[in-house]
């Protein structure tokens, strides 16, 4: 692989290079769960983790539509690494959207030069780590953090605390800072490779110059696009898992007999199997397009930065919204539903086949789908678009 | 309303003034069905009858895109029409696709200078009418056709007939030919007002001029777009009336007080509400996408002509097939279940909001829907495109 | 027919030749609506409306289970005269809940004796019938009332009004009391000889001895059986219309030829036909299963009289909740889906089998089923059982 | 625990106080897989295994009832234990079925006396074991049998090979018989604990009066009872596994908050969630009465003994096929949404509550339900019943 200066198209490549070479190991390493850490240096060594910086910065300045893309590529052999991987670059726009350029360029400049690799410690619900301002530019953010998915094996972090005013404060800092540390404890059904387990922060020195307060989290419709994304991040996941699982189930099945009593000899002349495969290709294709669709408000969204208004957000919104519904239930059918059309040999723990469902399955109750559903249906009703939140 | 040389705009602007004034008698008219003689001249002085017609013979040389976006915008207020209309332009397209521009001149010319409505005999599964060669020059047409939807009060029709080796002869006629009858008698549960009953022809002279012989019916992948073109008429119709029944089921519940035992006091706050609209809205946008996607497949197909191959006419097939598995779930869902949140008081005969159910519910009975599952799934797991057929 | 002294089985036996004498006629009398009075007098005839009165006031004292099975047996051919019949014994239940023997004996007697049907004027959401006291014995009931299924051509009238003090007065009265009118007004896209038009009460004379008093409407957990009673007629009649459009479907395909690309020649061997009719049959079964078993709840409940506890009431109305759920998707899903395996023929109007859905389309609206999920799950989770009320 | 002389009520008693002790370790066991022998011993000193075993041979003679519901008691903790249980009582019917009193006697009154266990080799499916006939009275059975669930750690074993004429000849042994071994290689993604390895029959001698010949295997409708016996121990598994979700996703929610945009405070009143749980009881109430309808009729077949007809055979075929369908669709579709309600944090592999949707997924591709509709359907529509084999 070489990453010297991809253009879009071989993001694209280099993302199906990454995906065959996780693809090997994907079954086995699900059920070990931990670190890859030989796949995040591969990650590495692609430079695709400069693919959602600026060019000026010295990154590959690639849309969302190639971003999202390589995601997907990647979830449709593993989501754990699709997880972290995309999480990279919600975090890079996570900075350009709470935050300014000069500010930013140097973590972008040795993020796109290093190939650094960034790691979420935000979590905004859980509220136990504090920040104590102790000097006029010196912070201390102290206290625990979980769902810290990618933190471990990270470069630079992406942290938060909540200061004595109730105020959630973001950092970007070294992943070595002193004071840092990961429990270790993720151990989930599924995503088990995502490391989304607890962080300590022991008396963590923050410098003010590596507070994102410019405009700050949430502050306009321009920076509540980062939920958003992150939401679309699923989104991408979801679809490549159930596109994986699709890939898996036919290859499996085009060389199966029939059941006894078929009409047909060959599966792949069974009317039920050819139903049941119809079924996930039409549902497969409307997540394809409504994806795509969400992908490309979401890039018209960002192109106006900061004119962006709040009914304009809430269109990006109800779009990526419906995506995430979409995806949710076409990914939750597929992957249990391929089982039907495979039979019970492919129930065998050497293939591993129910990660993909217990992937999605996982990973879809990040929030709960009836609270897109009620979202939209309050939008079709009303007009009134959905509240910015961490989760909307 | 002014037809004269509308623009792409235009076109669907005028469609939308005819299907405001079609939205006023729709409920009426289903319930007394037969000829909608009054609609249909709107639809012939609205000059969108010469919207798919080539510039060159004095059309609008509309693309598809406006096309089924005119048939799609009458649907949602009235799927009797948007049929008849639909077919007029798929009679246009037909004889495009089965024949040459030498012998379809001066039908074209006429039909967009006079706003000639053409309309359907067609029905090859219905092997009763009988040609017969009189003459080096000459043929009769005898016997009956079944289904011919938009036959009565047409200018031009589109008849067929098989030889006595079998062959399908497929003939434009004026309406007025001697000899050609309309029973009148259709009288179905939906699609009140297509006239789809049965054509008789008695001793109908047709000149051998008046058959599309070169190339023939389905006789290259070009020409067998045609069929394709009559399904995605389908999708345009079910997602059509889909989004009217949605609009219909909005605006009641906009007004209405929330069920006793809700949280909420109004209905459009209630979540059991909410959430069938947002069931609604989210099947609705995957149909539209899946619905433009087919249609810029189809038009690509459409302008490669003969040079189209098997393979690349199979996937348009398979983009239409996929549409109209989509398009038919979900408008058969909407219609059933708009009553659901309505309640009630929906029910009256006055407003018969049940045309929307029965129209779908009709219409999408063409050709069995299970069969186009099973088109995508042979083709998912085999790789065969379907064989082209007057309903694949 | 001959309703001397019918047995239990004798009941169904009766119930069944009615049901056979209505399918001649059920799909012409639902084009034209209005009063089936030749209908309603041949189940006067039939003795069937004495079957819920006790044996010692000249009724059949027929079981709750003969009862609903009668009204199943109706439904399954007529479900607007399924409605009046099971209406007219949920009225005898009525009064037999909210008075005492000594004074509803004289109405039984003579209901059984000379084959009296009872109409419905009773909706007590319909809040515009005022109740005035003009003397120590006599009331005057003025206004209007909406929904009054089976009010017309019926002898005997349970009626309401509500007093000053807001209270729900409830009284029996011949039909033909000087005051009393019907508009005639009910057309409606299903259920269209219910008759569930207006009812006109012009200063209405009605006696106290009229009126049901001791114990009086949803006073104990006994007499708020009634509106379980309603549910459970509802949950037979969409459970009758189901299985007659099973049957109607499966007639008809039995004659078919399986669809041109079918791997089988005949429908009935055609798979996606068979699994088709696999899922109507296997949801059929569930559904007469959960009504059985809500039936003999019911029952016990019903012999326990006034030793009920507000807590065994709540399971019954748990199992008629459970039973009027599934019974309601049933329906739906069953006549909508018979048009999938009949396919287009079965369209025409004068089949008239759209009505199947129109019916349970417009009688599963009378309150929504989403508060029926809603007090189920609220049991499952907290075990409050549902407040009795004229809906739950 | 004390197993003499259970009666009825005791049995199911046992049951549950066996499922208590397996659920305190039933997820930790399902990780590490294997043979549960610890609690296939607690089976043993239960005085289950003498359940179906008829009272004139020591056993407990309990009905085809009591020893359904054990059955669905353990899977509701545990369905790998409840599978091998299940499948004992199946092998002591299946010898009851293929063979006479006076053969198995000596079996029945051992396995009662002494509480053996019997396993599984018999898969019909797997041709890999020959018999052969060695002198007059002795055979031997050599090669491999897979999916043999229950073999290890059994005391007795039914064991099958095809002899050169291509007959099924079916024995029983000592599973301490000379030459017969297990591979301990089941590892599958569900039922991870019915060691449904592979066994091996290394020259094994069998007697000619250890094999079941009179009648033999699916030699007559009441032999051919046997499969159905299977399926309808698989019915109660789903439904067991399907209620223990059930239970778990319940007592989770109850001390759970809303969401955040809930308009209720607790998740409990939260309407979305109350929805949810109405949705699984009503599926699960459907499954229980299906499942008692399929026992009762099993029952009576059961008790008609080689009375029963192929027409009789074929009606409990039906209603255990329907049960079926109903049992897989809804221990998915309960087992794979209770995370709906749960949210995150139920992911943890600390609780590894993916083992109920694993263990059905898995159990359910014993045969594809596809051809269980087929079955049903091609029944509906033609009468006629399923031809008896190992899995209809």
């Amino acid at each position: 692989m070489n990453a010297s200066s991809p253009t879009q198209f071989d993001a694209i490549k280099i993302a199906q290079q990454l995906a065959e070479k996780f693809a090997e190991t994907a079954a086995e390493r699900d059920k070990t769960g931990g670190n890859p850490k030989v796949e995040r240096d591969l990650i590495r060594e692609s430079g695709l983790l400069g693919l959602s910086i600026p060019n000026e910065f010295g990154g590959q300045g690639g849309s969302w539509k190639t971003i999202f893309k390589t995601i997907q590529t990647i979830a449709q052999v593993d989501s754990s690494l699709a997880h972290v991987y995309g999480f990279h670059h919600l975090l890079i726009a996570t900075v350009q959207l709470f935050s300014q350029p000069e500010q930013y360029e140097k973590w972008f400049t040795q993020t796109a030069k290093e190939n650094l690799f960034w790691g979420n410690t935000l979590n905004p619900l859980d509220q136990r780590t504090i920040a104590t301002k102790v000097s006029e530019t010196d912070y201390i953010f102290h206290g625990d953090k979980s769902f810290c998915s990618g933190s471990i094996d990270s470069d630079i972090l992406l942290c938060s605390a909540y200061n004595e005013a109730g105020k959630l404060l973001i950092g970007v800092i070294p992943t070595v800072r002193e004071g840092v540390s990961f429990l270790g404890d993720w151990n989930n059904m599924g995503q088990r490779q995502t490391d989304s387990g607890t962080s300590h922060f022991e008396q963590v020195k923050i410098q003010e110059s590596e507070l994102l307060l410019n405009p700050g989290p949430l502050s306009t419709p321009y920076s509540s696009l980062r939920p958003l994304i992150a939401q679309l991040i699923f989104v991408h996941m979801f679809l490549g898992v159930a596109e994986g699982a699709f890939e898996t189930a036919k290859a499996t099945v085009q060389s199966q007999k029939a059941w006894s009593k078929s009409l047909a000899e060959n599966a792949v002349n069974d009317p039920f199997t050819q139903k049941h495969f119809a079924e996930f290709y039409v549902q497969l294709e409307g997540v394809r397009l409504l994806a795509n669709k969400a992908v490309e408000i979401l890039q018209q969204a960002w192109n106006m930065g900061e004119n962006l208004t709040a009914e304009q957000r809430g269109e990006v919104s109800i779009a990526i919204a419906t995506a995430k519904i979409a995806s949710t239930n076409t990914s939750l059918y597929i992957t249990q539903n391929i089982f039907q059309v495979m039979g019970a040999r492919a129930t065998t723990a050497k293939l591993n086949l129910d990660r993909f469902w217990r992937n999605v399955r996982t990973q879809t109750l990040h929030d709960p789908v009836d609270y897109k559903y009620q979202e939209i249906g309050e939008w079709v009703l009303t007009g009134k678009v959905p509240d910015p939140s961490f989760y909307s």
